[in-house]
């Protein structure tokens, strides 16, 4: 399937087989690249904003501000929009990456001076949005956790609000879970306090309260994050952003991850104590559906263009949103 | 100059501006890959055995270790050599990669399931070893050092002895020299202990014994380290591996910085206060020439091909050997 597909790669939209960036780009010499995973429903990305404000607050952490690379959020949309219709996608995954393009010598050029390489991948996923529409949540079976050794980068090396291609860090995490079969990776910050699972944010009820690990922490902003906990706060729902050990997380009454493809995922344990979704993870992930199909698909049902309806989701566990 | 070189990438020698990589490679979505810079003096890779047994130091600290990767010693030897000779290159710069290769999910598979993509990229340098026999130093001017707030990554996060193409912490560092236009920038450990350089371990000589940080911080196992610090024992010198601060550099007699690209290195400045390099650099650099001119260039002079001598070495520092 995805030799048929069409990726935009520096401006072209080529087919996904000869999508290519040179040796000498610095998104491979050096991982040096922000990106963005992204869900589009219905042909529209869902927090389209959120996400590229983020990108930008990332390529402002890494010198290179988007405007003094002449790259705009109407751009990049464009570049999305046209390589969804390229493959006639309605329904798809999304990743969008600029790096700070071909290598001249390890000093990076001032960001005026720098010619970006801009990327979109695309696939199908299953249609999301409400079931009784025929959605389908972002996950098959609920998260299998384990708390790994490998820890977060602090912000003094890396800053935790920029998402870049150097994820060796979460690939090392997510390693460490094959020894009990694990499906998810449950990082610590230095001092052992919960931060976020290699590619998701962690979310957890307890003492009647909703709770997620504060930002102050080496935290990923997460775009579906923010989204769960403004979905909450219009609820009333109790929130509290905090500092959390592993145990409290072990011992809550639900836990679930969110990430923009696999949006709210319950856990089924985490280092084996079982824990599950409950009435707050469903109630959440049925307002977050609300959303995605108000926002996305209309509200009306049966007005609008379904997209493709690929199921290529297994094994695609793309980033914390 | 670039353009007519030809680099070797997945099997083949292709011409340079045709060299790339999948977007879908995970050495460019997560800089999922090790990677050794190498110096070809007269055809023959200095330290080729010290380079590859650190990339397969690398590979497995990555969870993939060469042997199950299908990769052995000869084979990568074969693609640098295949790759100088095709470009008619003796004196050379010598990047040599592995990355997990193409994307199939985040979670990587099992080493005996990965196909690697293996990249060799050269360009020509100005021949080296001794200066009575044409060669040049691997530098132009001695080094200009900043001490820069980016840390250097915690062995917990990434272990500092795989050299990745994670490699934006140095990048940061790099970036923050802008400042003071410091072409070098001194990266402290968490606790504030002198780690490296951003593309060279450091060295500094103080109280009559040569000094450097030792392997117990956050330092990369530098080749060209290695290399000095036998050179320095077998001429009797006092060494010390130790804990720094950076005033203990700031205050020292000489100083200089160690990578296969730029060698011996002088330190003119740290912070802005006079070091300089001095008779014991100079010794070093010597010493180090002549172990270059017996094991590449052969004993005797005039008896060996000079090779290219392109002096493309301006902007490229490579990273710490």
């Amino acid at each position: 399937m995805t030799d048929a597909l069409r990726y935009h790669v520096d401006g072209d939209l080529v087919p996904a087989d000869e999508a290519s960036v040179s040796v000498r780009d610095r998104g491979f010499r050096y991982g040096d690249a922000g990106f963005e995973t992204m869900r589009a429903y219905g042909g529209t990305v869902f927090r389209w904003d959120a996400h590229v404000e983020r990108l930008f607050d990332t390529l402002e952490a890494l010198g290179m501000p988007a405007e003094d690379l002449g790259l705009s959020a109407i751009d990049l949309r464009a570049r999305v929009r046209d390589t969804l219709a390229a493959n006639d996608l309605g329904d798809a995954y999304v990743r969008l990456s600029v790096t700070r393009g071909v290598d001249a010598g390890f000093a990076p050029p001032a960001a005026a001076d720098t010619d970006p390489t801009v990327v979109v991948v695309v696939k199908p996923l299953a249609r999301g949005g409400r079931a009784d529409r025929g959605g389908k949540p972002g996950w098959d079976e609920p998260a299998t956790v384990q708390t790994v050794k490998t820890r977060r980068i602090p912000d003094r090396s890396l800053p935790s609000d920029a998402k870049t291609h150097n994820y060796l860090n979460n690939v090392l995490a997510r390693i460490e879970t094959r020894v009990t079969d694990a499906d998810a990776a449950l990082m610590l910050d230095a001092d052992g306090a919960v931060a976020e699972c290699a590619t998701a944010n962690v979310f957890f009820v307890a003492d009647d309260a909703i709770r997620t690990p504060s930002l102050d922490g080496p935290v990923l902003p997460g775009v579906t994050r923010a989204e769960v906990l403004d979905v909450a706060a219009g609820e009333g729902f109790p929130v509290e952003e905090g500092t959390y050990a592993p145990d409290d997380v072990r011992r809550a009454d639900e836990a679930f991850l969110t990430s923009s493809v696999r949006e709210i995922r319950p856990v089924a344990t985490v280092d084996g104590v079982e824990i599950g979704g409950g009435p707050v993870t469903s109630l959440l992930s049925r307002l977050y559906a609300d959303r995605v199909e108000r926002e996305c698909y209309g509200d009306v049902e049966g007005e609008r263009e379904r997209g493709g309806d690929g199921t290529d989701r297994e094994g695609e566990d793309p980033a914390a949103d």
